[in-house]
């Protein structure tokens, strides 16, 4: 397997595998990597923090206040290049909170941004990088509300990285989650694979293409505002960003206790990204995605979903990928493979790509 | 003015003196240093995130969701060193968001954490961290309900930084902030000034003390319940983090449009504080506290805070330490000095102290 790009990993899941953690010091696969990373969150910082919020199967937290039901979420954006093609790290640090809101059914509302900066990063970047951040805060309809900036001296931070936290608003009815995930649901995937981080790899490894590679950084909480409106059993969501649509479904089967079983040919990649991925060693199934996610839904409920998708400008290619199926034994994924065979996926342990996101 | 440590930037406030930002690249002074770091956020981010929620004045936005009222905020935290007498960087980033919100009028509920670590950062520190973080959140009567952990290359960051975010609720009849001051209040001070600053650069500079400073970090939100049950009267709160009691003081002097007056014979400052500030030429007034916060209320309500406080561990050397008057033109702070003198003090522009929090 070549590339484990990482999981987004949720602070959340099983040690599914039971592998103790052996290490004495932190390694690149314990922020970017699949399993490390899991372990690392599942056996170090769930026990510390224990409650019962942290321990939801999710991109973030849900909870009531005051009889609102809100969601909240991180990230800390440390993306390398700053600027790429389709985006740069404050578009980015937009996006991925307001999506990780979206995918736990939440309306965003209010983002929080910290800033590190590094001594002599240039004004003008921060300039962009903010009006940026500006623009897509504005596109999704968030206010980013309060916030913080600190500066380190130069060599003790790369230039510049990015927190957001958010919070949304959740008013949908049905409990979205791994938990309502069903045997007999599909797998709806938004569109198209490896797009963001195949722009990440080509513009970092310095890939003169003839094509240019465009990230899919994007905000899907308007994609998930219709979603929800078409359908009243959306069972789970998710966006396949660190670590990709491999990773992440591999740890819901995991966490769900079912079997997914996908169909390669159904799974849609830009050629230019199988390109890149070919000249790279990378496999799409694994590469981080900034604009896409799935959801999990009843059969009877899939033509609806795919309506409301395709109905949004992030969701022109969406298409079922799959089912869910009781599990023989532990939740597994397996792929049903384009030369007519099928395997077992598993998380990536391999080496990985650091600063996808 | 020897030391700017930096003021804690709420991301608001007005360019009172109009200084226009000629810099091609952030300098350490912008992320620690009082007028730098404010013209920063008051000419860069605040027009480009424009909306009425980052400005308000304040430790953190505050905003109803569904008729709930919450207060959001975020800080992150790169301390050098790590560890340090009196806590590390974990707990410093629990009290730190805790405080913020408590400032609000909030009870602090959930909060976020988000990991930067290098490659290479010892595991067994990591693990003394989350500990130390756990045990600030319990202490506080937190959760921590959603993170995030990024690994970067060995040298693109120094060790560790973290990112919490928070979100409280407010209960509180009255109207907390900037906008609540009234001329004829009493400044009400919680504490000792400068523990937190003189234990950090005292242990960066390798200052063998014969008595140990302890950095005075601590969750604050107990000490405000106690003020806000005792009162219902309390019109502004501010924590005296970065840049101290000096900073937050000529900020909201000037927010609020009136002249504050101080008396220097008034404030607590321990004798080992007085000998770091003395060996390394820093002012206690502009010293970090992270522990300590002051109150604005009608003198009336003096003594019932100062009992309020008093009757709490954190609060037991509470004193009032200023009134708030007219402005003769702008608003500013006024100290009255030991030798009988009166002068103005200004937001520090000196050299700062970096990664004090």
């Amino acid at each position: 397997m070549p590339a484990g790009i990482g999981i987004k990993v949720p602070w959340s899941g099983t040690d599914e595998k039971g592998l103790g953690m052996k290490y004495d010091s932190i390694l690149l696969e314990h922020g970017g990597g699949g399993l490390l990373s899991h372990n690392l969150v599942v056996e170090k910082f769930l026990p510390l923090f224990k409650n019962q919020f942290l321990e939801q199967l999710g991109d973030g937290a849900v909870f009531d206040v005051s009889g609102a039901r809100l969601c909240f979420s991180t990230d800390s954006y440390v993306v390398n290049p700053v600027f790429f093609p389709g985006g740069d790290i404050g578009s980015l640090a937009v996006h991925g909170t307001v999506n990780d809101l979206a995918m736990c059914g939440g309306r965003p509302l209010f983002l929080s941004a910290g800033f590190i900066l590094e001594e002599g990063f240039p004004m003008a970047d921060l300039e962009k990088i903010i009006t940026s951040m500006g623009q897509a805060a504005g596109q999704a309809r968030v206010a980013i509300v309060t916030g913080d900036t600190k500066v380190v001296a130069r060599g003790a931070a790369d230039g510049i990285f990015i927190n957001t936290a958010g919070i949304g608003l959740i008013e949908y009815a049905g409990a979205i989650g791994v938990g309502s995930i069903q045997a007999g649901d599909v797998v709806v995937l938004s569109g198209t694979l490896g797009d963001h981080g195949a722009a990440i790899m080509s513009r970092r490894e310095g890939l003169g293409l003839s094509t240019p590679l465009i990230s899919d950084s994007a905000p899907l909480n308007g994609l998930v505002e219709e979603i929800l409106k078409a359908s009243a059993h959306i069972h789970c969501m998710r966006d396949a960003t660190r670590g990709g649509l491999g990773a992440i479904l591999v740890e819901i089967a995991q966490q769900a206790g079912f079997t997914i079983e996908i169909q390669e040919q159904s799974i849609p990649v830009r050629e230019e990204v199988k390109g890149v991925c070919e000249i790279l060693g990378l496999d799409p199934l694994f590469l981080a995605n900034e604009g896409k996610m799935v959801a999990f839904c009843p059969s009877d409920q899939a033509d609806t979903v795919l309506s409301a998708m395709r109905s949004h400008p992030y969701g022109k290619d969406a298409t079922v990928i799959g089912t869910v199926k009781p599990a023989q034994g532990k939740g597994r994924l397996i792929m049903h493979t384009l030369i007519g065979g099928s395997r077992e996926v598993d998380m990536p342990t391999g080496e990985l790509v650091p600063r996808i996101c």
